[in-house]
């Protein structure tokens, strides 16, 4: 019904997990939902063709970064880098790929975009296969329909995918306490980041919640709390890896909160200015707001709360925005606490007795995620 | 945020779990959400009021249908009345009714319904509070983006809820293959119905199609298949409960639809004729479009064709619509399968060799669901 790209070969990675997490996370992806969609009954043979157009969307583009955290999270607390034990870990992180797919796809329907990685959203796919096909009803209406279940799917194979790891039990034991906090807490960051939108909630400490639970937590934190967990790593390490995470996953967002303002489109794959034309509340714009205030420039306040959620935000708005959120010296506050943030965060790696090559790798990726040019 | 009723209290029942399957799956039902809520982080606070909307609606009302099939499908294949092991699969079942809270929330999201059981759907309930509060951006969108995300909740927490039961592995290991079937089978049911709506589908084959998956596997024949595997059933009992779960599942689907357009609004709960002014494609309205124009009465097949998807249906067509479908014999032939179904479902019940009470008891289930007073 929708057309979509033929499937992708599946040949066998040659390179070691180590030299290539991202190709096996993917590798075991495109293997695990080829299985689910031959599994499908007859019956649901439309069905398994919408499900082609999920696939498509879950294997194309992604960094694949929590399952990498999650991987060198196991391999810094001592986990093999290969055999049985090792292969079972990485088919249950590659499980975070589909919450991923899951949270895009609803994410997109709640924000109505219309591209993600330069390509259509699913709901605006199946809102086109509609339109083409001039069927009965509203097509936004059928294209957020099928977008629902699809991702409802992803988030139900995220689960059967984590439970069909062949994973010793007491592994699978310890690594479900954060697979269950971690969903929970994505949903969690998405709700207020959905909120702080709509209240118009100016707070730092707002902005800080959203970035803490949607960020940090699901994208860094729990991820290496699960590769710690499944290597059997004991409280101290736990909370040393956790703290490493959180630390990384704010500073990660700042970064974030900085490239969506000034960053480079071809970069950032973002139109430049989004976050703030969806009226994103950043702790870049919180203190931007707090700054001005303070200051005594209301004005320049009342501009960018102007700005903020203005759909026909003008080039030149976003320009003077700009300007002003680093001659309010809000740049600078946030460059000096990324620093901070990831200062603190490689001494906490640092300290906390972990395994080469992980904690290599998670220093690694850890410059990675906040430095300007990413 | 969202005002909910005070929380229900939680009272130990003291009946045995044969005597109110219902009311015990309610009580580990209210308990598993309140420990759920508690465990949220300190920053997800206004998450955790948004949550209480969903427990309002997981906790009010509902037949609990799932569990209950499920429950005697234990019963009957030789599972225990009480006990560690029976209190564990009792567990694990009740996570269907989360299962089916997704299912409904979502639905409501799709369908643009305002009211279920005679309040708010959670979607308007969001909406109503983001115009209460006179909040920035669109109130409908908001209300779509909190329902969807509480929605996504409840299907990660049926999976931990069913994961968290203190099964036996075996057990377990055993229920894990109908539980993943019956979400991606409930999901392509979803799909497929809405699909038939979209394509304007009029064949007998689509419409049995959708009461396959949606009704007969998601509500009947997956659940007893649970329950069954749950006591270490062999392949001839599981054969014997699926067919008789499916057979049983599509006549509760056609006798729906005859209530569906024909039912007291006070005893269905729904307002009349609702099926049809929103195109659902039922059994019963692709049997009369294919009658009316077999017998060359085009004018009448036109006339249920425009009344199918007609949000402003009027009362002189509905009757109309009802009286021509008993007229070609439409309704005469789906009391016919409707019967044909059943007694085939409860011969196939008696060869299977299960054991009392559980077998009467899926007997009169199977006589409720299906009968025409229901």
């Amino acid at each position: 019904m929708v057309p979509v790209a033929p499937a992708p070969d599946l040949p066998t990675v040659e390179q070691s997990i180590d030299a290539a997490v991202h190709r096996h996370v993917e590798d075991f992806l495109a293997r695990y939902l080829t299985e689910r969609r031959a599994e499908l009954p007859e019956l649901a043979r439309t069905f398994a063709q919408a499900v082609d157009a999920l696939s498509d969307f879950a294997l194309r583009g992604g960094k694949r970064l929590r399952p990498t955290f999650a991987w060198w999270g196991w391999r810094a607390a001592g986990g093999e880098a290969d055999g049985p034990r090792a292969r079972a870990v990485l088919h249950a992180i590659t499980a975070l790929e589909l919450i991923q797919t899951c949270a895009l796809v609803h994410d997109d329907i709640m924000d109505a975009s219309e591209l993600r990685r330069g390509r259509p959203t699913v709901h605006v796919r199946f809102r086109e296969a509609h339109r083409a096909g001039a069927w009965l009803g509203d097509p936004e209406r059928f294209g957020t329909a099928a977008a629902i279940l699809l991702g409802d799917l992803a988030l139900a194979w995220a689960d059967d995918m984590f439970e069909s790891a062949e994973l010793e039990p007491a592994m699978r034991a310890a690594a479900r306490g954060p697979w269950q906090a971690m969903r929970a807490e994505m949903f969690a960051g998405q709700y207020l980041d959905v909120l702080a939108q709509a209240e118009g909630d100016e707070s730092e400490e707002r902005a800080l919640g959203v970035a803490r639970l949607k960020t940090a937590a699901y994208t860094v934190e729990r991820p290496l709390h699960m590769g710690v967990a499944f290597a059997g790593a004991g409280p101290d390490t736990v909370e040393a890896i956790k703290t490493f995470g959180t630390d990384i996953g704010v500073a990660f967002q700042l970064r974030d909160d900085v490239l969506g303002m000034f960053g480079d489109t071809e970069v950032t794959g973002k139109p430049a200015g989004d976050d703030l034309r969806e009226g994103k509340r950043t702790l870049l714009m919180a203190l931007g707001l707090d700054y001005a205030t303070r200051a005594g420039r209301h004005a320049d306040a009342d501009l960018m709360r102007r700005a903020l959620g203005d759909p026909d935000l003008r080039p030149r708005t976003l320009v003077r925005v700009r300007e002003l959120l680093i001659d309010l010296g809000v740049v600078q506050e946030l460059e000096r606490r990324i620093e901070a943030l990831t200062s603190a965060a490689l001494a906490t790696l640092d300290a906390a007795g972990l395994a080469d090559p992980g904690v290599t790798r998670l220093r690694d990726l850890a410059l990675a995620a906040t430095r300007r040019d990413r």
